[in-house]
């Protein structure tokens, strides 16, 4: 995207970031249903005008942007998964638009939970829940389109079946050696999906929704193993990795994994004064801290695809 | 708890917060429990002379009472609830030390909640939730005990049933009158139990976590309405009320509860411009808004009580 | 403000919370000033019907008092300190509306602070600084007034000239005592006027602008000494007494000073392993906390007051 | 970096996230120098062995990485720029691992500021300040270098000289044209240096100490116009490039500057109700808001390079 100008390589791109906006459906017997999505967008597009010769005539205005989110959001007569949402905002984008080459839309999705009263989900009410729902769609004018949803503030920890042993141990090492401690990480996990442009999007409206519910839950139960004995985690490292392996075995249509798992520490607890110990521990009393942290990252991605 | 010191009032107190805690407790079949705690302790205690003389012999530095709260945790070998975990603790205080006259010590739980695979508890794996279970206990040297547990962060909303109308209008009025629009808040709720020394708490060590599952789904249920046909809102006020009564009639033992609840407004969207209208609202699609928010909050106790 | 409602004590407020505004005010001669406010308001006032009984025929919306802010903001033609605006707003809700009987307005101002450029002051420029000036004015039907501003986020650090010792020293006790450390800080500083009536407040529009430099001042000096010796701080609460006694004397219209000091531990750094020591502390390499931290708060007031 | 793995691509990196570490420096005369940094590292390293394998061997603990930043904080006897100590750590790690291939380090530096008492700075008194003074820097085993420092946080406002007009009118067009608007924004901004090995830096110890100073104050500048009369801004996209333009045409030893400026948007106030209107706008009440904003943000650089 970048362009010479006045003897500089120049890229620029403008939006509307923290655009929020909820939709509600309702059938015929009374049932609601409600979504509240935080949507940003982003364009390229040939605007170097504005930022050399004081000349707006290019730019979309970030207000109109803001507009065409409710707009287009009005226009959705049926409910449809949040990664349908943003490649109809995306699209509209490139094609009302000649000056916009590609068009960047990501969106959060608030958490709504329907609530269950005595076994019977009630008609109109929700609770908000923990883990966000994610997606970015990019369309180029071209119809070409990049999809990838994901998962945010996943936090999940156990409390046995983690160690960490035979790391390089140096002048700077301090760390001992475990098979028993505990293992707590906020999942951020992102997860590209094979269709390539505009005219490949699966039709179901739901469609995204199931493989967003299909894939947590695989990540959690490759992360946490069987209810009754779990698995043994060797490193962060190698969950890590069984969970983005088992992802793109189980969904043909995935390309590309990408997982954030920082090792959040509890800390054993041991304390000691001169007269003795005060706490020693034992698989029992921990500290919890936020910082600082492990940061373990990888992507795993079919061979001819890279996120 | 004023002194006079050199012809002015005084009053002070000092602690530790923010000190968090992990304890895991394990079945000899294997079942891990864990709770996550961030506590705050603040003694109020005869030690001027460390603000006016320099002398802090009468001083509990803040570091030992964080190295309490890991003693505390390490001898509560069965698990217990927060609140119980909080009376330890001020107690340990009032009676450990001739300076301390009353302890107050608030504890946050951090909502790990055991993960269900096809329906099957997990043994040792946790998921985080949303709402958060708080509890202040604050205990005199006499054994007189204010024992406060709460909900904060309990998000809630409902798509319909829910109104405003007959307010007062004058100059400086806009809102115009409805009885239908969506109605969202951020519970946070504090219920005083009616025990008011530390002898006569109960005993089962689970007792107060089962009396926040149920608070909680009282209040839940107070504001949703049954299920299939829910409860129409005519102001948060009167929800409020509804919320509050409804927990001192069902719950002997609370004497008094507080319940804040903002408006979180969901604003319906029209936008026009001089062509005509863009999106015309029509009970389908709301800005969601942080700020500003209505704040409503009331506290109702029985007639001998007040928190 | 209790009263008896079907057999229980009922207490109630309802407001309106994050309201912001930005008001400029422009001289002839082009320079501008602009002050950015985040006002929330309660109003005690008569409408439990609109608890009991679906009534709203008594309730001030919250909609109507977030337009009065700004309608309020507009009529200030001059330049005007956040006490004074924070005054006028509550006496306007005590005064316009039979049912309130007391208004609580709680502003803090945003810290915009004019740029300066090669030593002169800019037009219309202004830069965010750090910590922020707050007001609370409460005014009841009477007329009396309760005015306490107040700083937050003031953060300080002095690397020496501070020590702990002679604290009291138990089995929990693990602390070593020491004449030399850190002392880090973030103040919150809340002070209440003498005046005690709408009518006795000073007619000075920025007298209270004045004021909130003069007592941060105050505060500073008291905290970190003369800039070429400092001053000792033999512990938290005794630097503390002293900000809150110095700000007493020196100022007679306050009547009561109450400080918050957190103990925001820059922790000595000590590393070993099996091989020995990897850092040795020798003041000089510090791990800074957020958590724990120490917790000391204290009031000052003149005998015949209290906060 | 991405390897064939199962036949997957795969790419991985590991690090240790927010260590914080404070470091103190003491002259002959008493006057000490204090810096507080979060720093961040993520190594590039040769061990898909922990990933795929369970073999830790060729993994350097995150634990190790923490104690690496205390020791080299340590070992610097005299004050250095956080710059300096980024490169210090970074060559540690590609030179002292074989495994690791790249260093990636990042910090932030906490904007403590030496306290003026009177116009005379303080000998160890010090009071945190708002925007703050980053840096990334990604180290090579070959010894290349890449070197980026930044600021971020650095909110600016003028209340006059700016406009938008000429956009884009379309059917989602509502915003008016404008010549006269608040303008506000955070600035985050980013610049590469041309040292393109660890063997060309500048062996100055405060050499980009200074450079932050001096690029703040261009951007500054350049923003605000003179102090006596502005200068208009037709556009956020104008005013970002004349920032990043006069950066590159000022500093030599830059090669590229990425601006990121977001629109927070002062909102005019018009209210009305049917009586008439209750708020008229006129230059001078403004809502401020954080949500939804604008977003502009863009990379000039040399021909050569690219950020």
């Amino acid at each position: 995207m970048a362009e010479r100008v006045e003897g500089f390589n120049f890229e620029q791109r403008h939006g509307k970031k923290r655009v929020r906006v909820a939709r509600v459906w309702k059938t015929k017997e009374g049932k609601h249903y409600v979504v509240e999505w935080r949507v940003s967008i982003s364009l390229l597009s040939d605007c170097v005008n504005s930022y050399l010769r004081d000349d707006n005539s290019d730019i979309v205005a970030t207000d109109t942007m803001k507009n065409t989110v409710y707009a287009k959001a009005k226009e959705c007569s049926e409910i449809l998964s949040v990664e349908n949402f943003a490649i109809e905002l995306a699209k509209h984008f490139i094609s009302f638009y000649r000056q916009v080459t590609t068009a960047v839309v990501n969106i959060v999705e608030k958490p709504w939970e329907r609530i269950i009263m005595d076994g019977q989900p009630h008609m109109h009410g929700f609770k908000l829940g923990s883990e966000r729902h994610t997606v970015e769609a990019i369309v180029k004018k071209s119809g070409a389109l990049q999809l990838t949803s994901g998962v945010e503030g996943l936090s999940v920890l156990k409390t046995t079946k983690s160690g960490f042993e035979g790391f390089i141990r140096d002048k700077y090492t301090a760390l001992p050696e475990t098979r028993e401690r505990m293992l707590a990480t906020e999942v951020t996990g992102l997860w590209r999906y094979s269709y390539e442009s505009l005219s490949s999007v699966p039709q179901k409206p739901l469609y995204f929704m199931e493989r967003y519910d299909d894939v947590k839950r695989v990540l959690l139960e490759t992360f946490f193993g069987p209810p009754n004995v779990g698995v043994y985690s060797p490193s962060v490292q190698s969950t890590l990795y069984q969970m983005a392996r088992t992802t793109l075995n189980r969904f043909p249509d995935i390309d590309c994994v990408q997982l954030k798992m920082p090792n959040i520490h509890f800390l054993p607890v041991n304390i000691s004064n001169t007269g003795g110990q005060i706490v020693k521990f034992n698989d029992d009393v921990y500290l919890p801290t936020d910082e600082p942290h492990g940061s373990i990252q990888a992507t795993l991605s079919r061979f001819w695809s890279k996120m």
